[in-house]
């Protein structure tokens, strides 16, 4: 009975999902990943890919005059997939489904909202991620590009996204809302495209990328680089540099967390474990955690993605003018700043900074801490505790 | 005419020197670097080195019933060079100058100040440093122990320096001040030895080291043991892991700071540099400086010696008991807690912990956050604006 039930709910799915791109089926947002396809796209320092190939999804439908679209932009080791399952037997939904769904704050009951895919998306290997980056085969001479993948910025991103919205004939979004890298991307379309933006929310954002968080992010990069089997980045035919990749992701869980969430892991953590304390080659079973997290989420990630996504975080400033100011001239979005008040990654002040240069040149802008909830998980309480602003967003998205 | 100056000037150091351990000069208090030999000395868990040498210097006066002792335990990356200089002439002053010298909060009109080089201290090329670790010679082997040198911890650091007090006929502490690791060292001479200990002063430390300092601390070590040629710490006759060591000391260097800091430092960063923004393998000015100050510092580090303070680190939690609480049991001591407000190594927090766990066990417990002054040096606050606690470290001195 049960397999009857699972089968009939199969179908309707599949044929729901045929005409819609996504559906409700029993109080679950049903969505599939879809592929869009580019050639000759042109980068923002000029080189052309032959060819780019990103996966997108959405949930709610689009209206007829195609007003209700909300972008979601995604973060650095995040996907297209920001709400909802692939199927209602999913044990995991979207990143950011405790705000996507019908009634929840971005209401899929009353906007069209989509997601895609960067270039060079961290999880190449995953199958529900659809990316164009090093890991590619380029057409022109079948081998991975590897390092001949031209540096992709944050500008690059949203290009390809509005290449994707153009080829559904969306012209305006009602929002475009992101967390962490996938702020940049947000704050970006409003000051790139601002006759195409109405509202732009950062969560856990930057406005441009300071010397401090340059640096920070360098450390991601060295690990993989000090792996011999990087290789330059010529390792798709060999080993993988699967160590450094680990310890780079090991490094970006610590730092994108905070002691609470840490420490919560290991209640029982003594710094007094008989291995670690009798023999310089063993460590603590906090480690082991971090190790292990991190050696999951390698096997579906790409080393030199990694690179690209540190270098495409690193070179952003808003507008790619000369300065923050002037790169933000141009934004004529209404926008909402979301910082994280426990965030070690991306501190509140950067924030504060772009918030502040819009107030400064006579935008609206508004901004909000969003406060932990113990144990604190800093930066990533942009994921997790997104939801207790609820209201500011909902509330946000609803007025001109 | 200044030859002549100089000349009389060093040989009144160098006569001077040879009757006290420092003298003040012109102004200037002088040191020298002394040397303690010890023999079969057994660690905390059981291990014995057949011989221990560490260098040690002297502020001040002891007086005639040796009651005015003031021991400075150093910071991770410190050395015994505490305060003053060596000659007239050099260009550094001992890194906790603004505190320790003649009429100031640690006077050295009124106290004997002393300060010994750890075990296995980082900077174990640096002439001015001697200490016993990995890169000394086994007089066994008449190799370098590398990894065969035991795990040494806080515990041992300390016994180490009582040695040396019992050599000179110390056997009370005025108090104990130290910063950081410095601080596990004070905490835990006053943990260990309370009979000993009348004041304790922890700077930007903590009681014990939770899962996430575990943790934060293991990045420093990955680097270091995944350069190939740190083969297994066996890397004295040949090529040292230096790059390993560099990534590390860089890393080091971002969490010990602060991002008003680093930004300080590249006043005109922009992320649309041209070399990062056109060539993956170019990178930014913002890195060229934080690898090239590592790089500076890695000539008189070594690497193995890093891993050994990483773990030294790790396994610290005051009194080597089962708990902070009973642990902390025994202390005597009166302590002041002087945590780094922006402290992103070694949060306040702990330090509080500390602090709320010696109130609880009905201890004399103060705590005062140092505050920063702009650019926040972040941990480093500790060692940089440590003399804005003057008068708060002058008192608690000065009273029973």
């Amino acid at each position: 009975m049960n397999n009857v039930v699972f089968v009939f709910t199969k179908l309707v799915v599949v044929i729901s999902l045929l005409i819609s791109a996504s559906i409700t089926f029993a109080g679950e947002l049903i969505t599939q990943k879809q592929s869009f396809h580019l050639e000759n796209f042109t980068t923002f320092n000029g080189a052309t890919l032959p060819e780019v190939n990103v996966g997108w999804e959405s949930y709610g439908q689009l209206n007829q005059d195609k007003s209700n679209v909300v972008l979601i932009t995604h973060h650095f080791s995040g996907t297209s997939h920001a709400a909802g399952k692939y199927n209602v037997n999913d044990a995991q939904v979207g990143y950011w489904d405790s705000i996507i769904g019908p009634g929840k704050a971005i209401d899929t009951n009353k906007y069209f909202v989509i997601s895609v895919d960067t270039l060079a998306n961290l999880n190449a290997f995953d199958p529900n991620v659809i990316t164009t980056g090093p890991a590619s085969i380029n057409p022109k001479t079948n081998q991975a590009y590897g390092l001949t993948f031209p540096v992709v910025t944050i500008r690059d991103f949203v290009n390809v996204q509005r290449a994707l919205l153009t080829s559904l004939g969306i012209t305006k979004l009602h929002a475009v809302v992101g967390a962490s890298m996938g702020s940049m991307q947000a704050i970006e379309w409003a000051s790139a495209y601002p006759e195409q933006v109405e509202r732009m929310i950062s969560v856990i954002g930057v406005g441009n990328t300071d010397a401090w968080t340059v640096a920070s992010l360098e450390h991601w990069a060295r690990p993989i680089r000090h792996d011999v089997n990087w290789n330059q980045g010529n390792y798709y035919n060999g080993e993988k540099p699967t160590t450094g990749l680990i310890s780079s992701l090991m490094l970006i869980t610590q730092y994108a967390t905070y002691p609470e969430f840490i420490n919560s892991v290991e209640p029982n953590h003594t710094p007094l474990q008989s291995g670690p304390l009798n023999d310089i080659n063993q460590t603590y079973k906090v480690v082991d955690w971090l190790e292990g997290r991190a050696a999951a989420r390698a096997k579906l990630a790409d080393a030199n993605h990694l690179l690209y996504l540190v270098r495409a975080s690193q070179t952003f400033q808003a507008g790619f003018k000369q300065t923050l100011e002037s790169g933000l001239k141009k934004v004529t979005a209404k926008t909402l700043f979301l910082p994280a008040k426990n965030d070690l990654l991306l501190l509140p002040y950067q924030a504060k900074l772009a918030h502040d240069t819009l107030v400064k040149l006579g935008k609206r802008s508004e901004f909000a801490l969003i406060e932990p909830k113990s144990p604190s998980a800093g930066h990533l309480d942009g994921l997790t505790q997104v939801a207790s602003k609820e209201n500011t967003i909902r509330e946000f998205l609803a007025t001109p």
